[in-house]
């Protein structure tokens, strides 16, 4: 009946995944990961590589005060308290220890300054050196690769097998799978001893699912994600009992380029340098219309509901840890100008109104406090005074799937009807719902991913052989 | 193998499950309800009997301009767009022809004026003479009786048989099941020779559910809805392939007492009295906070958001339309008063500043336009002048789910994985969801469960016999 056992069954390589597979095998459990795409990594890959974490050795160093509890009161203001607490809290509370994990363990190298991303408190949030996600993926592939971990890759999962009292016992995939070809490959059954993790990620970029979540996310709004972010495992698990929690909750990005596709270099950019230490200005009028550091589900309602056109604006002394900048502008995704008047005529922004609003700005940069939207006014901020200047044109895309299965405190997929785990089965990351409520901040994806990721591979280890 | 075999099999006997047995009785087919519950009509029964249309005879009569097309921006402005547009259409493109069924076939005896409530451009809202959904379900019943339709209460759904190919071909119930005990009752099998009709309703009362979809809604938090409220069957069909849409989109009604259980006798004061004729008051303040005829999800914002304690004033001429007065002034839910100082010093309100909010919305009506909130002042109100004086204490309970299973246009249950129907399986009602969006309208449940349940009856009797 089967083609193949092993212990623990990995669906998805991505943060979540390769943490969970890491930590099962480390438990001594014989491990697989299998991707339906052709390479590694899905959407972790591609990401911006932020990673958020309260009392980390960085805030300790630049005197900044932070606390779980801070964390959690950031994540569930942003949630609006839609958040399973408890699930908030365990992200919280591991998130230094998943962060040095990836230093101590894994290698992994980030830059020296803390970023300041909307809806957190205080700067909590850590950069790979590349400034992308692939920064944290390829030490874990490494990893993985030195413990004999084999991901297999273009191998897609058709369906689960349970046995009789519900617990998943194995799989049936398509090996040789050419996305999105549901055709493609030839079936095969892997039976997994001990248990399957699930960690295949969101569905940002499955138009049918998300426009039935959410009917104005039509294929004409962009998205930020791998084509890979469909929601085929995510639809499997719900057929065996797995809880749906938050589906329609489907977060925009605020930040990204309207003059490249997806996440882009522009992003970062923006996250780095234009929200934190410039200002984000509607075209038609050359005035703000919100605290830039708000979080990203407040960004994006302010930018489609009162229907702005919006670019984000900055200077020479507001760029500095813009590490994509040099693409930007090679891309053509950021201009730079040699004042703001130029700025404004190739932009089409008012002028004069658009030097008030800095001048502005800098009146409330110089006080420390600003009197207009509330933004936190970060004590390396300056006034936007000094040449050159670089504007960002900006367009909402989809980002990020909020909902998913609910998942306990071990990770283990709740049952809808039990209220009981589903036997075997885990889950960690995109996939899974509640954990951010209405609105994920900047940043905590990846921390969850690596915690709830490692509490799932170490938890399946632990499960009983299968005879 | 079976216990029994029926054509269409109805679960729920509420305005749903009502009008889908006596549309598919009336084409012929034999046809069952059943209800785990040992009294008929559900939710239904204490709901307010308040039915919305668009383009009604009391509308023409009144001159009240209305269309269909406005009836669907309404519903989608509450809905904040979240709505399946084409879902919601529906329900507006039927909804007179639903109310005109239940006068002409049914004989429901309506009020003979319309009310407004909130979030409607246009009062637009039939009330039963009753002001009860009694006023519905009675006839309804009287019809299915007449018809030979049976309703097997203490029946619960316990699971569906389906077929090889995936389509619904019976279910296992238990008979003599005593609410809410899963162990009473016998099983017995019942065989769906046509199709099988979900009409089972929401979860309001189903505090282990609902807190998984919104941790909000707590036990702390009471409900308008009958105890059987629950999330069983919506379990079950998730388990068989049914897609969830909006699910933590909970509705929590502003206008109920705090000084009676569930819906009571005060909910429909508020919305036939306080809301439409007189003033939400802050009691710490004395001041309005928010136009009082806004969606019921704008007021419970406006009342948690800002912690107010809210109270309803109205005077003698705005209590006309109130016809559960007397039953609210007799169970202390609604107090009545001489004077706006006795009322003002009774609820610990400050005098002046209530006397001066009373001056201010005054000189509104006289001016027909609310410069403070943008309440739509309809033609006949009149200024709070009369004594004597009413108020009621409120407080925000849940009341209605938004989300449940996606549905097509004909009513047909969605798979989440083929995305084509169910076989067999048809759902209507509160069970139901996509059509409100993020906050549902009043008097668009009935119109919707009416206008659903008829396409759903109509549309299960068309299935081929099985052999």
């Amino acid at each position: 009946m089967w083609d193949q056992s092993v212990d623990v069954l990995v669906i998805g390589s991505g943060f979540a995944g390769l943490s969970a597979a890491i930590e099962a095998s480390k438990a001594g459990a014989t491990t697989i990961i299998i991707d339906k795409m052709h390479v590694p990594g899905g959407n972790s890959a591609i990401s911006g590589g932020l990673l958020s974490a309260a009392g980390s050795p960085l805030q300790e160093q630049s005197g900044i005060y932070d606390s779980v509890s801070l964390m959690v009161a950031d994540m569930l203001a942003a949630g609006q308290h839609l958040n399973h607490p408890n699930l908030a809290r365990i992200v919280a509370e591991h998130s230094v220890e998943a962060l040095l994990w990836t230093i101590e363990e894994l290698g992994v190298q980030y830059k020296d300054r803390l970023s300041h991303l909307g809806g957190h408190s205080v700067p909590r949030t850590y950069n790979t050196r590349t400034t992308s996600g692939a920064g944290i993926i390829r030490p874990m592939l490494a990893c993985c690769r030195k413990m004999g971990i084999p991901i297999r890759l273009a191998t897609y999962l058709e369906r689960f097998i349970t046995d009789p009292q519900g617990a998943v016992e194995g799989v049936v995939v398509r090996e040789g799978y050419v996305f999105p070809n549901a055709e493609s490959g030839t079936e095969k059954r892997i039976r997994a001893r001990r248990a399957i993790i699930l960690a295949s990620g969101g569905f940002a970029r499955d138009v049918a699912f998300r426009t039935i979540q959410n009917p104005m996310l039509s294929q004409d709004i962009q998205s930020t994600n791998h084509p890979g972010a469909t929601a085929e495992t995510l639809k499997a698990v719900l057929t065996i009992g797995g809880t749906p929690v938050h589906l329609s909750h489907i977060q925009l990005g605020p930040w990204s380029s309207r003059d490249e596709e997806g996440f882009g270099v522009g992003s970062m950019f923006s996250m780095l340098a234009g929200f934190p230490y410039g200002i984000l200005v509607d075209v038609f009028t050359g005035k703000r219309f919100v605290n830039e550091l708000a979080d990203r589900r407040l960004l994006v309602d302010a930018m489609l509901m009162s229907g702005v056109e919006s670019i984000a604006i900055v200077d020479q002394s507001g760029v500095r840890e813009a590490s994509t900048l040099d693409q930007c502008l090679k891309r053509g995704v950021v201009a730079k100008y040699d004042s703001i008047e130029a700025l404004a005529e190739a932009n089409h922004i008012p002028a004069d109104s658009l030097q008030l609003t800095i001048r502005k700005y800098n009146s409330f940069v110089e006080k420390g406090v600003d009197e207009e939207y509330g933004k936190p006014i970060s004590r390396d901020s300056a006034p936007i005074t000094t040449p050159p200047f670089y504007s960002i044109r900006l367009i909402s895309k989809v980002h990020y799937c909020m909902g998913g299965l609910l998942i306990n405190e071990d990770a283990q997929v709740m049952h809808i009807q039990s209220q009981l785990p589903v036997g075997r089965l885990y889950a960690a990351g995109e996939i899974t719902g509640g954990i951010h409520g209405a609105s994920r901040l900047g940043g905590n994806s990846i921390v969850e991913c690596i915690v709830f990721g490692r509490i799932a591979g170490q938890k399946a280890a632990l499960e009983t052989i299968r005879s």
